[in-house]
């Protein structure tokens, strides 16, 4: 195989009381990438439609995350990168994660799967330290492993599969306006309260039996941040209404998408999850604020050739 | 049925990671009580053995327990309660939670079973209140449900029961010393860091992960606390020693038992409970202080009838 052409999805972090560790790939939002294997050492990205991005090897985030697999690897050649982005950069669901991961998933297929998913997941973070600082994985882990991830340490790096019940869906909304993860996380504040501590532990340890025993209720009770919300949702204008007719209309939780100004919502079936969606973009209407809305399933299988 | 017989279990609660909300019941640890439905009004507690606690109904935990219960019934009657101690009041391992789920277990069952588990625990928390000032949970849930349970909330008050592994032991060493739950509650800090709390909460889930796919490796990659046992463990004399052998030893993990003094290891298989259970006992032979020493499998059932 020469040439691969993969689906690179989209993917929700900091998913409520996962502040930081929980992640969740999307079905029907993502990008699409074909990487080529070729002769010339090096990878070259040949091709970005999509957004406006840079195409030098260094300051894209696929080329930075690709170089980072070729340095581990014994191939004598190198890769030629096409992305067509269909996720904005900057929305808060996991742009550059998806270009990140997208392009070393494919090089590492066209390469015989040498490295492992934790592997992966090491070279995609440095695509993430280049948009944004931090080599956070909360993004690329989902896109790798599909479904929800677990980050529960960095040193040493250790992933964790969650699986998703069969009729979660998420509604995400992106409302046109510029949140940088830069400005989200420095209004973060440095010390929490242990009473705060302990509730947002309480309610990831819920969430995470809720999602392995398929109990939506739970899933909604235990969706809830009492940390970090607070705060970058002032970030976010129209967020607290946005919340509430999610909620009203059935959802099973709502919050921040990354460091927004995307806002999710879970909701059990697509009917529900269409509701919300209406109901979201309702809000955003009369505010005057342009919007994308997307409405997807869980992607239990993440990045897959297409 | 006039008359029940009841193993009430011993509890771990506060486990590494899940300081407030995460407790397991265990198999061959725990107090028997004796429960009589009689025409009399109210609750006496008639025989009380093993430790030198009140038997005034009102400052008796199972008593005050009990009281909530008939509170709550339109049951005209009343009840004896004998309680036998096996646990050890002050030691760590749930030994008021014992006599208040035995009581209110009992007497649920004698009156047919009119309230959930629940109702029980709200019931059970009032001893609990008794006992320490705070009606907390995370002894009385365990002790009732069985295996692990996770205090998701406490308003409204929502217990998510948790599976335990197959071959989850427990070894838990009680050297005989005081530390006042008071006092070991007066020395944690109001604030934490949020660096600390995602740690925290990455750990959490990976612990109930593991629980679920029982996955030991990742059980004990996943009992750390960054947070409580740092602070804690100085007033535990031998817990840093105590912890470091039973790692080495081959325990998954090591921590306080709820607010000390005992220190409890989870092991995978009876053998590496009970090897365990040794080095513990060296390191308090060798400094010099008494101990006693419990090795049990988890308690997937809660308080049963004997």
């Amino acid at each position: 195989m020469k040439e691969i052409r993969v689906f690179c999805p989209a993917t929700i972090a900091n998913i409520s009381c996962g502040f930081d560790v929980l992640g969740v790939a999307l079905q029907s939002v993502g990008d699409e990438m074909i990487i080529q294997k070729v002769a010339q050492k090096g990878i070259r990205i040949t091709k970005l439609t999509g957004q406006n991005l840079p195409t030098e090897t260094h300051l894209n985030v696929a080329g930075v995350a690709g170089l980072a697999l070729l340095a581990e690897s014994d191939y004598e050649g190198g890769f030629e990168i096409e992305i067509h982005k269909k996720i904005k950069a900057g929305s808060g669901i996991g742009s550059s994660a998806a270009s990140s991961t997208g392009a070393v998933w494919a090089m590492n297929a066209l390469l015989g799967s040498p490295f492992s998913k934790l592997q992966l997941v090491k070279f995609a973070m440095e695509g993430e330290r280049l948009a944004s600082g931090v080599a956070h994985a909360d993004n690329v882990a989902p896109a790798l492993f599909g479904g929800f991830t677990l980050v529960r340490s960095y040193a040493p790096l250790d992933i964790v599969p969650i699986p998703s019940p069969p009729q979660l869906w998420a509604t995400v909304i992106h409302p046109q306006i510029e949140v940088r993860t830069s400005d989200s996380r420095k209004i973060l504040k440095t010390n929490i309260t242990l009473a705060d501590g302990i509730k947002q532990w309480g309610n990831l340890g819920g969430l995470v039996a809720g999602l392995f025993t398929e109990d939506y209720d739970l899933i909604g009770r235990s969706l809830i941040d009492h940390i970090v919300e607070p705060i970058r949702s002032i970030l976010i204008p129209g967020f607290d209404k946005v919340k509430s007719v999610s909620m009203e209309t059935g959802a099973l939780g709502c919050g921040i998408s990354g460091s927004g100004p995307s806002i999710f919502a879970f909701s059990k079936g697509e009917e529900n999850a269409r509701n919300v969606a209406r109901a979201m973009k309702e809000v955003y209407t009369k505010i005057g604020i342009d919007y994308d809305v997307h409405v997807s399933k869980v992607n239990v299988e993440g990045i897959r050739e297409i």
